[in-house]
């Protein structure tokens, strides 16, 4: 499995994955599921994957490729288009491109061929922005209500998401969430696994602020693994103990296949 | 969905479990997912159930029908039995044979069929035990090292049980555990519902302790809520930012058919 978050905030976005791929729990190895294409001052593009990575590295191939021919107007790349919202369809593009080369496995195999993304960054004088492309191609973008896309294993590290994230955080604030975040997955996930790929974008600096793969030995990530461990069992102690009462259940109703 | 959890405990065992069944997003109703045998005394049995209504029904009704007819040696029933394994297996039997029943409907629809159970409780001078029984019949036992089972949507609970779970805790603390687990998970998935069933069983008492239905405006689960989401954030403000550094990635390396 995979876990991948972006967070979008005012202040910029913030980008985590992890790296464990598998074929089999006796077959597993180190893989950025991070993609950055960065043009210095012009524009800075970050890209999550999580699923089947032949399928996920072909995408990423056909960007990058692209990319490096000459300027088709007929096929935008993501160093041709103007808005995140068009590199967001030109990345929906190339994931129909590979699942039409890859379509009778797909059907043979459709569990084979699953895979999602999200994509962030800025063109230009936009705004930054975020999006979470499904393997159909078609996406949605993050908003302030809504500011974080979760990839691959995602439930263990909803819970402190849901509860703190906000976009009005500074950037190093949502990084430690992020990290808190993955913190969770990883007791509860071992196909989640170490180390850490991080990415701080700051809003109009058109190139990647701050890059690092946190190593499972990384002071950081151990203090704050340790801190928050401690820091929930403390506040888990100052909670009031439930205390029961005798209360007469109400009687089982009966009906059929409804699930529970 | 559901999301039940039984607790083994050094003091006893405690039992939680939500009450929302649906059949679609438009057909949502409220049953106990709570099933409690007592023979004042002599034995309490309590069953957890998750999956397909009409078949945990079935599996629920076949263990209470047995019960009422007159004792047959061929056929155990869980106020026969002399051991919390003997019950397990007499519910494993129950899961059979209606699987054997429902043979062809469970060939032609595998998903319609899944199911899991949680049975736990005392029979007699025997200790307090606990077990997971899986839709095919066979089953675990809970241990120290692993107190509790989770069964349904379980993996947004995980992270505060696997961080706090001990079996030395006192049932009032295991209680509020549960609690805590059910909040993160009800805050993460609407196919979960209140109110929830709580039942708390007292080591060697051989009754019910407490047994109790948490409406949505029960005043202590309303506290333990709020009080855990300013615990947490509070806890979440007083670990130290991230300071992030700028290092160089390694390269990325190129395979395929991997799992990412």
């Amino acid at each position: 499995m995979t876990y991948c978050v972006g967070f979008r905030l005012d202040r910029g976005i913030v980008f985590a994955s992890d790296t464990r791929t598998n074929a089999g729990v006796d077959n597993i190895a180190t893989f950025s599921k991070m993609h950055v294409w960065e043009l210095k001052g012009d524009r800075v593009l970050i890209m999550l994957t999580a699923g089947n990575l032949a399928f996920t590295q072909s995408v990423v191939s056909i960007l990058s490729e692209r990319i490096s021919t000459p300027p088709d107007p007929e096929r935008p790349s993501l160093s041709s288009v103007t808005t995140m919202f068009q590199a967001a369809r030109v990345v929906g593009a190339a994931i129909r491109e590979v699942r039409r080369v890859d379509k009778q496995e797909i059907e043979d195999n459709p569990g084979l061929f699953s895979a999602s993304f999200i994509l962030g960054g800025q063109i230009g004088g936009e705004d930054p922005r975020l999006f979470q492309i499904y393997k159909e191609g078609n996406f949605i973008e993050a908003t302030p209500d809504n500011p974080y896309f979760q990839i691959g294993e995602h439930k263990y590290g909803k819970p402190i998401l849901g509860r703190v994230a906000s976009p009005d955080m500074r950037l190093g604030v949502a990084a430690k969430l992020l990290l808190l975040s993955f913190d969770s997955t990883l007791r509860s996930n071992l196909s989640v696994g170490m180390p850490i790929d991080i990415l701080i974008y700051r809003r109009d600096a058109l190139e990647v602020s701050e890059r690092r793969r946190i190593q499972e030995d990384d002071a950081y990530f151990k203090k704050l693994s340790t801190a928050w461990s401690e820091a929930l069992r403390d506040a888990f102690v100052h909670i009031d103990e439930y205390e029961g009462a005798d209360t007469l259940m109400p009687p089982v109703e009966v009906a059929s296949s409804r699930r529970g």
